[in-house]
């Protein structure tokens, strides 16, 4: 549709302009001001921007912050709020924790433990990969670094040693299914914790934003905890049906992890302390709702130990580009949907679609925008910019319908990190496991639409009865 | 004192600690609460950890943010918010404006061009490194930037086109002045605009907090005009008559810049658009009691133009560390110091103080105090650590004392740019020039004093009758 960035930028602005002056022309909806509508011409104009991305995305969001504050749609402590928000130093702190797994070491070590222990098959090997992806899953709000800095390197290593290599035709033997499998898996994992992908963090946010739902760490950990392990253990297991490995028995992988583990030595005292924080933040994050320790706080002071420790550096956070590129632009979006909430535009919005869905049932409904929300999931190359195009739009008008606040918000929620498995642009690991060229992009679409089957079916369907079983609706 | 990284942790961890725990052994003093001195055992062990560094002050003020949250003396909201103010995120952007100079080579430039015009001697060349400070220091918060980044190079460039060099004794031959004056003239344009370095954001923040003064950005500027003009007019000549350079006419000075002009070709559209955005801000920043724009996104959208129109790109946003590690300390300290000021405790100490001082006129107080912050900077390396840790207190006392509040915060807020000038490791770029070797410290020590005398004059002296004139007390 558009070719270069200037196209897309001035798209993308011009949409803004004309929204923002819409009213100029045309009267403005009965109970809205016009104050709501700027700032809804903004946050269009922001989320197309996401969307077509004629500037990164953390641009977009820094200028959308200026412009809503030099416009004085938001105060400017109101359009600053974002980046002082409990969740996005909670994601921040993560990345960190990323970093120590990543630097230390300690990430790949994890996995060859598991592949020494367990990994005489190819599909023993799909499991040791998703067994480390869980463990890391905690700590890893980037699926990109998990996926792409910790996984990654590890099958890709896999791969040279048994010699499968699309470069020589040989990418079947087995590459192709641990990749497919690897990437599969890592889209369930990001579903399970708050903390295993960013946008989950976005989603709590708007969910209490939106319908007032706070959904803590060790709830949403409870909530997903049966669907999660369901489908992780289902994930490779339908890969290696519906897109098998030539290569079935691998008897010599425990000894190919075990000479890694001998190449790497005993276990540094760095990747202990990465170990230890990350431990005590799970210990203390699971039972946070005892205790009342506040999630952010409890990742700073972890983040401190490893400091203090030596395990990551300050100039390891400096560069962290990750973590403030997702400040910035996480930050930004926060305190624009905030601000679009705050508003009166959400509420103003679901009120009207609710009072038209009038005598369809809350279930019906909400069911319908699950899956809406999961398969529009297509049009999207990045899960943050579907949540904040979408998520408390959804929300509020599934609860607008009558739908459980809590049920319709982790329904809706939960989806994030499983529609990823899509397409090979729906996330930021996707690409770099396709860019491997193990899989064709026709394999990948097969495998990603049965994946999401699967993923839909124990989220969705046993998640519901699960979280019924909990009380939770 | 301390020998090793550890020591020093362990002495900073140690204070905080006794602190704590002194009211378990003693009684709390009258009038404060527990949650108020638990705020301040963790700011003075903030405090004692950003003067001995054990670990670099990010890391230290991420640290204490996580640890007041954790332990609940702030509300986790409180203890982020400093990362959500607008002064902060001013810090943020003129660090990218920074980045915009000089990465362009626009800050380059402009040096040369009015070298080209008048540096037909030392002394003119000292003023031209003068102007050019003058120049770009309004959207330069980091002095380190402004003059290691874009002087040092210049000046270092000078030398050699000179051959005046240390490493053959022939530094005095025009090095060792040029290198002088530039050092002391980018203290002085410190202390002339709030943008000009970073800790005069804190004053303002902190003014505001402890002595409920709104300092604008086009207040700062003029009242600092004349003062700082004076200063900065006397300041070459000075150190021209104190540290004199063997060479005193540089006639092939102006052909010199003119090469390096040719060389550099005619500006190019990135400098232009950064020239733009830089104007821009200028003009709405100084206009801005009359239009009502806020200052930090002003900033913002400038920012954005620049990034818009490719001057800057995202990535040399996200690899900016120098705006993330300002951030962070910055930020966590301005938490901290908010919270310390809510608690009642700087209020019950300057009351304390103040009552001690009955009796004692505040003009003399104020003088006294203004005197003490000036010169106790020998025994700081840095001026934001040492305006955390005495401004507010001084700020608070002289108010307590009866004195003007604008007044007291102006006085004792000029002093933090030109406080720089004392000692080769006073603030960031004094290391750098330090380091060029081409001043020894008896006479950075000896220059830097009798510079401080005549910043004094200026900036007290001259400085109060000029706001007197304004109004401002």
């Amino acid at each position: 549709m558009f070719k270069t960035n200037t196209q897309k930028g001035v798209f993308t602005i011009a949409v803004g302009l004309i929204l923002w002056f819409l009213p100029a022309v045309m009267a403005l909806p009965a109970g809205l001001t016009i104050k709501a509508w700027h700032m809804f011409a903004i946050f269009v104009a922001t989320i197309i921007g996401f969307i077509l991305h004629p500037l990164p995305i953390g641009a977009i969001a820094l200028i959308a912050v200026g412009v809503t504050g030099f416009l004085k749609v938001l105060k400017p402590g109101e359009a600053l709020s974002g980046f002082g928000n409990g969740t996005i130093w909670l994601i921040v702190s993560a990345f960190l924790f990323a970093k120590g797994f990543i630097k230390t070491g300690l990430g790949t070590r994890i996995a060859y433990m598991i592949m020494k222990a367990i990994a005489t098959s190819s599909l023993k090997l799909g499991y040791t990969m998703a067994i480390t992806d869980l463990i890391v899953s905690p700590a890893t709000p980037s699926n990109t670094a998990r996926g792409g800095g910790i996984l990654f390197p590890i099958v890709k290593s896999l791969c040279s040693a048994f010699k499968s290599d699309p470069e020589d035709g040989t990418q079947k033997k087995i590459g192709s299914y641990l990749m497919a499998a690897t990437f599969q898996n890592n889209c369930v994992t990001s579903s399970m914790f708050i903390t295993a992908v960013a946008p989950n963090l976005l989603v709590v946010s708007l969910a209490a934003e939106t319908a007032g739902v706070n959904i803590s760490w060790g709830q949403w950990a409870l909530a997903m905890a049966v669907p999660g392990l369901l489908a992780l253990l289902i994930c490779p297991i339908l890969v290696y049906k519906i897109y098998p490995p030539e290569l079935k028995e691998t008897p010599e992988a425990p000894a190919l992890a075990a000479e890694e583990l001998k190449k790497m030595g005993p276990m540094k005292t760095d990747e202990k302390i990465v170990l230890f924080a990350f431990l005590l933040a799970l210990a203390l994050w699971a039972t946070a709702s005892f205790t009342g320790f506040n999630a952010t706080m409890t990742a700073l002071v972890c983040i401190g130990i490893m400091l203090i420790g030596g395990a990551i550096e300050w100039n390891d956070v400096t560069t962290e580009k990750g973590a403030w590129d997702t400040l910035v632009w996480m930050g930004g979006l926060m305190s624009l949907a905030t601000g679009l909430n705050k508003s009166g535009f959400i509420k103003w919005f679901a009120d009207g679609v609710g009072a038209s869905l009038q005598g369809v049932d809350w279930l019906t409904a909400l069911v319908v925008l699950a899956l809406i929300n999961m398969y529009v999931h297509y049009a999207f190359a990045s899960l943050s910019a579907h949540v904040g195009a979408v998520y408390a739009a959804f929300l509020a008008v599934a609860v607008a319908a009558g739908a459980p606040p809590l049920y319709a918000a982790l329904l809706l929620g939960c989806e994030t990190g499983i529609m990823g498995c899509l397409t090979h642009y729906a996330t930021g690991p996707a690409p770099i496991f396709f860019g491997a060229g193990y899989i064709t992009q026709p394999e990948w679409w097969k495998v990603g639409f049965i994946c999401s089957l699967s993923s839909v079916i124990c989220f969705l369907g046993v998640g519901s009865i699960w979280w019924k079983i909990l009380g939770l609706w």
